[in-house]
């Protein structure tokens, strides 16, 4: 129905997460209306992120190569599967920031995390990105995440506490169990995030799981 | 929070229609993790649509400048607010055929109505592409569309029908009506796309809009 070049960026736009057929189709035709300067910043953005940006050596979050640098062999496909001790050269901005007390480590499934848990501002430690959780559904075990790594760094980097951050869901929650069993030999203090209701939330409106997590965890606050 | 080249990304993604932030974030990821392959693709299919897809100079529709051929002028900007006259070089497919019928115009607001229309298999005719439709709160006047345009193909081309084909909802009626006013004094005859229930739907949850417009327009089938 559509011409060559239109077709192939519907497609192209369709392979996109969340992006339906329809959804591909009217920003396609968005593209087409908008100036080509606008158009073309988009076509730049994507491939400047992907010159620039690879993954930390160290918290695998992700890393921006500096500009004129050669980005090196640590931008391309999957960091996930490539070996630990590739030719990595690129430190992220929170791994290179000596402000930040790196003997306390937070672990997180995905990069978002790490930018969700910085909002806060209530974390001056490092990190380490996971790049996932424990799905055996979807054929994610833990040799698919960046386990080793973390093993790896407990010992050389002194870390006295790790926090467990997955999110409160099955495959987070079973990422977080594994890790625990995992880490429970070594002498470090493991914790994880509290679950229960969000400030601003409703009791009334609080699904009963939550609930029950609340009043798990509840704190003694007098008396 | 990003470094630059990711936060460009974000930007720039979260500008489509229908992408809001948590989804341009959520794509941006989507494509720092895929293979460098797979997101320059969509880069490249950006700038080539920009750079072969034109504007059909006859009846607005989406163009493909053959690969080889310059694109010309038409390529550029806006197409709407270019001056009619402009030197658009490219011809679409159907305004090409040869088969075609061109004394049979059918009017719509947009190229990707021209795809809807040529999926029933049943028109024959060509197409006008007004660009939009009437809409005063979005401050887009009849001068917006390519109306003008349209009353300059009537007379050359011999055209002897022109069928209305905007949008059954406020908008594209009211450019219905107006182009009803506009082209009444002229010798060819003017018909609209029928309003009615839709095909496979079920009488008890029609709207009493299309309801009462599917009485209105019943039709004769015996006695």
């Amino acid at each position: 129905m559509y011409t060559a070049a239109v077709q192939d960026l519907i497609d192209e736009l369709g392979r996109l997460p969340g992006i339906g057929p329809k959804s591909a189709q009217r920003i396609a035709f968005h593209l087409l209306s908008v100036s080509k300067d606008d158009a073309l910043r988009l076509a730049h953005s994507i491939t400047v992120a992907k010159e620039r940006v690879s993954w930390c050596r160290r918290c695998f979050n992700i890393a921006e190569v500096q500009a004129g640098l050669h980005p090196g062999s640590g931008l391309a496909q999957h960091a996930a599967s490539e070996p630990a001790g590739d030719a990595h050269t690129v430190l992220c901005d929170i791994c290179r920031d000596a402000r930040r007390d790196p003997k306390v480590i937070c672990v997180v499934e995905e990069s978002r995390d790490v930018v969700a848990m910085e909002k806060t501002r209530e974390f001056r430690g490092l990190y380490h990105v996971l790049g996932g959780a424990i799905s055996p559904i979807d054929g994610i075990g833990p040799d698919k995440l960046r386990v080793r790594e973390l093993i790896a760094r407990i010992s050389p980097e002194g870390v006295e506490e790790v926090i467990l951050a997955t999110n409160p869901n099955i495959e987070g929650e079973a990422t977080a169990l594994y890790l625990t069993k995992l880490l429970e030999h070594l002498p470090l203090k493991v914790t994880q995030l509290a679950s229960g209701l969000p400030v601003g939330g409703d009791l009334e409106y609080a699904d009963e799981l939550t609930l029950g997590r609340a009043l798990e965890g509840r704190r003694t606050i007098g008396g």
